[in-house]
């Protein structure tokens, strides 16, 4: 039988070892670097793994990203289209990831920042509540991650609009699409959400220009990739008060370096990446699933369309 | 015409007069200590008023809470049972305190207040999420505020029981009901979240005995009554571990005084009452009701059982 090789700094072997026998009794599950022979290897379950991390496995035939998004894999030049790219679409982590969202757009929109610094200077300080129709979410990205999203914030009464690369129709989202639509998208949005895909055209989307183009007062929260944002245009807008606050779980450099400006701003919240965690229990079905196409070969599900990278 | 009598050191009667006389054009809105002719008074619109605030009013008809909770007219012990005793049931403030809720019940459950810790300390940690699924959330009180709520917070996917005088069918909501069963609703709480109106029976209710019957790490959210919770007992249950956190939106003594110990406490958010503030334009369409009808000697609606006392 074949084998699988598993890859990752981010995610336990152990977990994912032991939810895949579940499923697969006799699976040849190894871990790098305990490669055996590369001959046997035909699926690779992988995050963040260097450039020429599959040279020298002449049967590789599926590659499987650890979570929603593949950026790490497009990393290296020379990742080979030859094989299946795959990746998890984990109900469980749309869940987690609408419920942080969630949780940042009520932070907001109920003045959270505000009455946390009221409570360091104990004064009792009542202010006028906007109502929830009013408040304009702008999501950008309705992927999977980002329709669950805007759904579940819109079913709450917000009144919520997606930007994407081509029009989506969901019930109680106003769908703008394409670049040409962005600033529309822009000058309606008062808490701006992230969830895009990372590609060279989402790198630095998130800049001085588009800050400038939301209202004054705006909020921007970044589940994403930290490569969409550019983190000193960022702190200038919120520093000018153009941006009112911000709430982060991705970064340029994650870990994020302790002398970055972000641990210490009053007006940024900063995440360590958990806004949707892998869970091998909850994805394991669908990679089982996978690692029995590819060995099969069958086509597998879960794809991702090399040209557009995600 | 009949008139109406404003008194509310917490409302304005600016906005009350203007929503008022929008809808019924002639009104003769009279705001306290300006009551012209007590005789004329058959309405009176108030928010916690001094005992014997009613007396010298020969035609009072009604007595008409500005909020959803009527314990500050039974407060004072000669509140006269004659007249019409009515409250403010308001969509908007169901829905205000449902989002207000739920952002706690999110906070605690996404382990906001220890990542906010880490951000003080420019620590990078991830820990282990808890599934929503396996988080059991506990309603106090499944009244019109409470049921809003823990409906909100079930469709979440949250594990959700509420506890309330007799028994309710809320749909995805498990119903304790009664003092018997108030143990056993406990001891399945981690969130425990108090929206009960204030009565003899419920003040003091969220003392050491009850707070020890929780897990332990419990969180408590109050936006009940401050009278309802022993503020030294949740004192003492946070500073041992067994609570692990609370956010409180109401307090025995508001606003709350400056050398309480819930402004400094590390594990305490201190809210100032803001979880459902009234809003006259929305709250204007059933007073201006009730008004019409005990002016035309009519059966007034959202009246208040003077011997349950909610």
């Amino acid at each position: 039988m074949p084998a699988v090789l598993f890859r990752s700094d981010n995610d336990s072997s152990d977990e994912w070892r032991a939810a895949l026998t579940k499923r697969i009794p006799d699976l040849d599950f190894r871990v790098w670097p305990e490669v055996g022979d590369p001959s046997d290897i035909e699926f690779a379950l992988v995050w963040k793994v260097p450039a020429g991390a599959f040279d020298g496995l002449p049967n590789l035939k599926a590659v499987c990203s650890l979570g929603q998004g593949v950026d790490h894999l497009f990393a290296d030049p020379d990742f080979p289209k030859t094989p299946h790219i795959l990746r998890i679409v984990d109900p469980w982590m749309g869940r987690a990831m609408a419920e942080w969202v969630l949780l940042q757009v009520l932070r907001f929109h109920r003045q959270g920042p505000e009455y946390e610094q009221f409570q360091r200077e104990r004064r009792w300080i009542k202010l006028p509540a906007p109502e929830t129709a009013t408040r304009r979410v702008g999501i950008l990205g309705l992927g999977a991650l980002g329709t669950e999203a805007a759904t579940t914030i819109a079913a709450l009464g917000f009144d919520v609009a997606g930007w994407s690369r081509t029009a989506k129709g969901i019930a109680n989202v106003t769908s703008y699409a394409g670049p040409d639509a962005l600033d529309a998208f822009l000058a309606r949005t008062d808490i701006l959400c992230c969830m895009l895909p990372l590609t060279p055209e989402t790198t630095d989307l998130i800049n001085a220009d588009l800050l400038a183009k939301l209202p004054k007062g705006a909020f921007v929260v970044n589940s994403g990739r930290g490569a969409q944002l550019v983190e000193d245009d960022l702190l200038a807008a919120l520093d000018s008060g153009h941006i009112a606050g911000a709430a982060l779980d991705v970064f340029r450099v994650e870990p994020l370096p302790g002398d970055h400006p972000f641990w210490v701003h009053p007006k940024v919240q900063v995440w360590p990446h958990v806004s949707a965690q892998t869970n091998a229990e909850s994805g394991a079905d669908q990679v089982a699933e996978n690692i029995r196409r590819i060995f099969a070969g069958h086509p597998p599900f879960n794809t991702v369309d090399p040209d557009r990278k995600y």
